[in-house]
């Protein structure tokens, strides 16, 4: 298409008078300056390019412990700490999974071990793999017919929600309970369709666990079209599975959350935003959450940029462990107890760098409203959604201690096709999408110093 | 990040009473039914990898029409024929563009000549370069600093602008006539930088536009590091550029837009809805506007797979020659206007297959405000945005006979990384956001076939 727009274009919810013109002007100035001069997208490929994926304990993500440390320093904050947390150490070492049919004969299958599975202990591990399409038909299988099988299930990622995240919180049910379930019939180990809005061969791994007092056998995915093959195949014959992995959980480590702030000029009150710093142990952890951690760094820096004097403190916070414990957010809300720091506000980014569309609040009704309130100067940037009501794994321990907390809500069609897989990388990260986020939240931490 | 967002999210706007439920429940079919069933995503991996990219006038772009043909029958349509219409012949050929600097060596740049460009005929045409940063600076230029001179428009594509199509409308002009200004003022072609948001070597083609009566120079498009390269460069020293091009227009030929439809059962007023089936001739056309192709056709079949008996004529238009000349839209509305055909409605989609955000609406307050008022209906499938006043550039012919007007209105936010060039690619176009433009469609053609 070649055809020019003018400039009347989106300009709808522009026309804003009185008090909140000073607002709208400040908007426009938060969004200008990181459109145009945003460090996010060149600090995502710092640390996505030079460090990559980096799980909890791993050096990569002591690594990015220094890096964090670093970029806030260079953002300008006045303060920078590391926070004290014991993560827990899961390696995954080799790991393949083969198959066998009528032919006798063995192959391979792309898999990843499901993240804090335990492996096979570097053994073969057999048996003839039994299907089932969802958890229904797996309640029906008897003891007797799961025993020293495999059992594979097939259950696949609704593409019926317009919002993705629903899809997902349909399927993640048997990629967290499957490997118990199992085991609690006597099965050997747990094959999983990946939790995949794609329909390409790529494994996605991601947090399992297991029942307290049941065998800790273990769990893996594999992609949608090797599912679809599978399943496929054992209309026709019988198949035996054999995996040999070596992952498990390796007992705990001493690491640490990286924090820097802004100190308030009016008060000491604190406003949280962040994203976590770990990321699973495949692809370049980019989308999730090298985003939420580039974003919130941005924050700060465009606070120092524009000279925007903050009444309360601004705090950055890159949390540690989200992927396998959320020790890092737990430690946090711990820690502001304990010294009895008043929080405002939290927002954590972990749904992906796309184009923002809103903000997920989970508060009371009077300080949602107050923020619904100010929609009309959001609406200019495509920021038209506050109705979701949660906020980021991270900050949970925050909002259950009161404080009121929110998530940026990009757009969600892209997220599961790459999410915790070897695909989520630099690449698949769009400058402008990322640094709009970034320009949101911003925006609403500008208006929450501001009036509350 | 791994938690799992129950039901209550994005479900606002979903609780619609009385008449307008069976409205709710049509659209969650509709969508339900596309993103589950849908053929957009398959059919434009065949237009691009089978057929490519399809310049009017071209072998590729005859075989699309067959193509197009062949997939109206399929998707259900009662009848499917050929529009003819003259459409410019414009070919490439090859192309080069060399620069040489003190050391006296010649250097490859990476180029594109403009669309509708004559070429040097395949000579070398050299000169110095001259560097402006905007239209001000060259309107300073006397005749003697431009004579024989190539001048280099480095003027950038604004990344301020939240909607991008207002940084590509805020630079287009540099596109549309650096070549007649050069020439009127005596030089020997021009350079433009590409109208790109991405930060990339990546050149943009696309139309220009020859005044009457002045000289019919070259004019290329660079990457943007290569313009900021040469930037540099002209800094520092004289720079001599030297282009070589076989590029130019070859007269007109008899080609075809094409047009599927199904009949009204109430009466045979028409509603369109369409794309443009040919591209520039590099890359493959995927975002622009295989998109919108394949889009248009799946309302057709969508339509045919629910049982949706549609009141009035719903018919899709393939147009051809948008890129150059906008033939077939010119012809498809003048034949309108001689067979007196009553037009209801007509949309097109040409801004690429990204989520989409809204629908612009080009029409008079009363229908205006009508579909306005529809607009708790599509909420739940990310709709808000309905305040854009354009529509597609292949029925401004119709607009202009006052029939309401309208284009899909997608996030903008990746496009002119892509728009007209190399990287316009299948692998740019992402399933659900390509498939949830063409239920946006369908929903709005719904509505507008059932209450008008």
């Amino acid at each position: 298409m070649k055809k020019i727009i003018g400039t009347s274009l989106l300009l709808f919810g522009m026309a804003v008078c009185g008090q909140s013109k000073e607002d709208s002007i400040q908007f426009s100035k938060i969004s200008i300056e990181i459109l145009n001069n945003g460090k996010a997208y060149t600090d995502l490929k710092d640390l996505t390019k030079n460090i990559g994926h980096r799980l909890s304990g791993s050096p990569a993500y002591e690594k990015s412990v220094k890096w964090a440390e670093q970029k806030l320093r260079e953002a300008g904050a006045d303060k920078v700490w590391l926070q004290e947390v014991m993560v827990p150490v899961w390696t995954r070492g080799k790991e393949s999974l083969q198959i066998k049919t009528a032919d006798g004969k063995w192959k391979n299958l792309k898999m990843l071990s499901l993240g804090n599975s335990e492996g096979t202990g570097g053994k073969d591990v057999a048996g003839e793999i039994i299907i089932v399409k969802s958890m229904a038909e797996y309640d029906k299988l008897t003891p007797d017919q799961v025993k020293d099988k495999i059992i594979f299930f097939n259950y696949p990622f609704s593409q019926s929600f317009v919002e993705t995240f629903r899809g997902y919180g349909d399927a993640a049910k048997y990629r967290v309970t499957a490997a118990s379930l199992t085991a609690k019939k006597g099965g050997k180990f747990a094959i999983i369709r990946s939790l995949s809005s794609a329909f390409d061969d790529v494994p996605h791994t991601g947090a399992m666990r297991y029942e307290e007092n049941i065998s800790r056998i273990p769990a893996v995915a594999i992609g949608n079209t090797t599912a679809d093959e599978l399943e496929a195949l054992l209309k026709a014959q019988k198949v035996t599975a054999k995996l040999n992995s070596n992952c498990g959980m390796k007992g705990e480590k001493l690491s640490h959350s990286v924090i820097g702030e802004i100190t308030g000029k009016k008060d000491q009150s604190v406003i949280v935003a962040g994203g976590h710093l770990d990321s699973w142990d495949v692809g370049e952890g980019a989308h999730d959450d090298g985003a939420g951690i580039v974003q919130s760094i941005e924050i700060l820096r465009t606070f120092k940029k524009l000279g925007i004097k903050n009444n309360h403190t601004i705090r950055i916070v890159c949390f540690a462990n989200e992927e396998n414990g959320v020790k890092g957010g737990i430690q946090y809300g711990k820690t502001a107890k304990e010294k009895n720091e008043k929080h405002l506000f939290a927002i954590e980014s972990d749904a992906g760098g796309f184009t923002p569309r809103g903000v997920a609040l989970e508060m009371d009704d009077e300080k949602r409203n107050q923020i619904k309130g100010w929609s009309s100067l959001f609406l200019p940037y495509g920021i038209y959604n506050f109705e979701g009501r949660y906020s980021g794994t991270d900050i949970y321990p925050l909002r259950d201690m009161g404080v009121p907390a929110a998530e940026l809500a990009p757009d969600s069609q892209r997220y599961f096709d790459i999410h915790h897989t070897e695909e989520d990388t630099f690449e698949k990260v769009n400058r402008r999408e990322l640094l709009l986020g970034a320009s949101t939240m911003t925006q609403l931490i500008y208006m929450i110093d501001k009036n509350w």
